[in-house]
């Protein structure tokens, strides 16, 4: 818990091939425990995770992007002739193409001959379709290739997945790391620039802009309230609304580097603090610090969200209505695991994680506090710089 | 083809209750066209285009929101708690929430009974299953929910959805110009600040910045690239190596206001341009030139495609590899339909699109062109401002 990022420059972008080779053999040894014979993936996180094809692309819904990874060899893509160049660029060498969109067979014959090919007559192919996950590709399309392979198994890939993806390599948590750095540095800035009479709009344009200045290469997510005391949601975009003297800013943020997220947030007050915002602010401080001391291997999530939730209910408040207390982050703004009653997921180290407490204070008025974590031997280490333990007024 | 937005300053964010009104009523008519008794919607677009919810809480994916649309009566909301508070802001009034993540029923009960209560046992569902579509929420989700409508048929509500959405509304179509606008006003600015020696990273980095400082809401999407003559893939993050004299650079941007996007390109080349560089500009804009002519209610996508396809080929070049030259623009960076010659959908007014011819002038290499239009009764008028018909030396 020693905590923070110097500022080293930012790591090196992209992998080398051994990191592909690594997720690889830790993929098909559960793919062997689990009696796979391939696994089929079509969403974003999924297919760079296997492959490092980065790009803004699947911004387009138009085209369906495949990976078929084997229960031995290399991943097979099986994608749009638009992205195969940029395929090509990555460590994978079997690139099958097809001139989407062609909505006839926008990739599907192709993928079900790879299938076949890759998994066998009658093999067991598993698809995430559990928890968090999606379909990105036309259910009718996933219709067509299960008729094309009529003697294949279909599983649910959902745990297998979880378990790859929620522990980070080094490479991977030094890059969220950088992000988060940078946002930390962009949150300690603002006591610079942001005032009274702003609106919210405003602010959010100037940090966002901040960021991007500092090296961050987006910030695709930054929601946040600003209202006296407290807020009444936490996901809204920004009013026009001037803001006022007495008013607790809250900004949430995702910000990007090199395709890894940084999920924080960080409340400050203007001019003045009412009692009520000071000691829900300091409640969750110390809830999140009580977050930090849990954060250790064979901890699981349902008791990081009771260490966090004893700190809020001693001091009398009532949780909030984000339905837990942080949550996994890393290729995605949010993952698996959740720190919720209902997961026992246990901590591991490699696990990047937020601490998240929230709580109201009236009906529809609260706060929220969030710092982002690795998990390590010995405990949390924290990936955000601390944010003070009492309220900042500007 | 007057074309080019004039800066009187953004539109009002959001949509009054009449707009929400007549797109419900248009709905309401296709779906008695198509038999269906209710919509079941759980994608963003979709959402948002009902409702107006604007979040960029849609980044995480741990959490569905569904929609059901009736055949009679207001859309009924069936969300997480956490984004209740903002759906109340909208015009929805039947707002049903459950505490979510919470994996062992994610929703699915609450959407079961809402179902059956709005389409009636028995009811024919529609859910987009079709081309483009994707499904966001977990497949093993949706078995759930059919196993608990044993009585529903279901039917792929892709074409409804489609027809419903390309044709905008003039509120809407203000949004997408106000973006144009400051987007065309960004790439005219270029020339300002572009130089050889920096990198395309550093220019996108300026780039989002300076679109950010005009007032769009962000830059979700900038891809392009930067290298003698043309370029090998027009998807690419950007690279680090310093821009040189004779480099084409081209960038492609799709920014974003009020949840409204603009998709469009520029080309500038620096220094110096080689002759294959310029004469596949001057072709690319020539064949831009054949697309507004075209683009006029009654015709197809596919004459669309015909008639750039026509100038390209007849100055002796390939198309390029991306699929189609052009698409639909508004809510989505890409949206229905395609101007391919499998795409027959008939143009009427309100339809904004994109005109995006490609070429190749050797293999791998070439260049693309972009501009976004709306049809109106008397043909195309541009929402950008138009490129240059030469290529700009910078």
């Amino acid at each position: 818990m020693t905590g923070g990022t110097t500022s080293k420059g930012p790591p090196p972008r992209g992998f080398p091939v051994e990191e592909f080779e690594m997720r690889l053999e830790r993929a098909q040894r559960a793919m062997a425990a689990a009696g796979l014979d391939a696994l089929l993936l079509c969403t974003e996180p999924e297919v760079r995770w296997f492959t490092g094809f980065l790009t803004l692309f699947w911004q387009s819904p138009t085209r369906p992007w495949f990976l078929v990874v084997p229960k031995a060899g290399k991943p097979v893509a099986v994608i749009p002739e638009i992205g195969a160049p940029v395929m090509a660029r990555t460590w994978i060498e079997d690139i099958r193409s097809w001139p989407a969109p062609q909505p006839d067979d926008e990739g599907i014959s192709l993928l079900a001959g790879a299938l076949r090919e890759l998994a066998g007559e009658g093999g067991r192919i598993g698809l995430p379709m559990g928890h968090e996950s999606s379909l990105r590709m036309p259910l009718a399309d996933l219709e067509r290739l299960k008729a094309w392979l009529p003697d294949s198994a279909w599983a649910d890939a959902t745990p297998l997945i979880h378990g790859l993806r929620r522990i980070k390599s080094e490479r991977e948590i030094a890059k969220i790391a950088h992000v988060c750095g940078l946002a930390s540095a962009g949150f300690e800035g603002l006591g610079g620039w942001l005032a009274e009479g702003m609106s919210l709009a405003e602010v959010f344009r100037g940090f966002r802009r901040d960021l991007i200045g500092r090296g961050a290469d987006d910030v695709p997510y930054l929601v946040g309230a600003g209202a006296p005391a407290g807020y009444a949601d936490v996901i809204s975009p920004p009013s026009e609304r001037p803001l006022e003297a007495g008013d607790v800013v809250m900004m949430d943020t995702g910000a990007t580097f090199d395709g890894y997220w940084c999920d924080f947030d960080r409340n400050v007050a203007l001019g003045q603090a009412d009692d009520r915002a000071k000691r829900a602010y300091e409640t969750l401080w110390r809830a999140t610090e009580a977050g930090l001391a849990a954060a250790r291997p064979g901890a699981t999530c349902a008791d990081l969200f009771r260490a966090m939730a004893a700190v809020i209910e001693d001091a009398g408040y009532r949780a909030g209505n984000v339905g837990r207390f942080g949550h996994g982050l890393g290729m995605q703004l949010t993952e698996h695991p959740s720190h919720a009653l209902w997961d026992r997921t246990v901590l591991e180290p490699g696990m990047v994680l937020t601490l998240e407490p929230g709580l109201e204070f009236a009906p529809g008025l609260g706060q929220v506090h969030e710092e982002d974590i690795v998990v390590r031997a010995g405990g949390a280490e924290l990936l955000t710089r601390r944010a003070p333990p009492e309220l900042p007024v500007l």
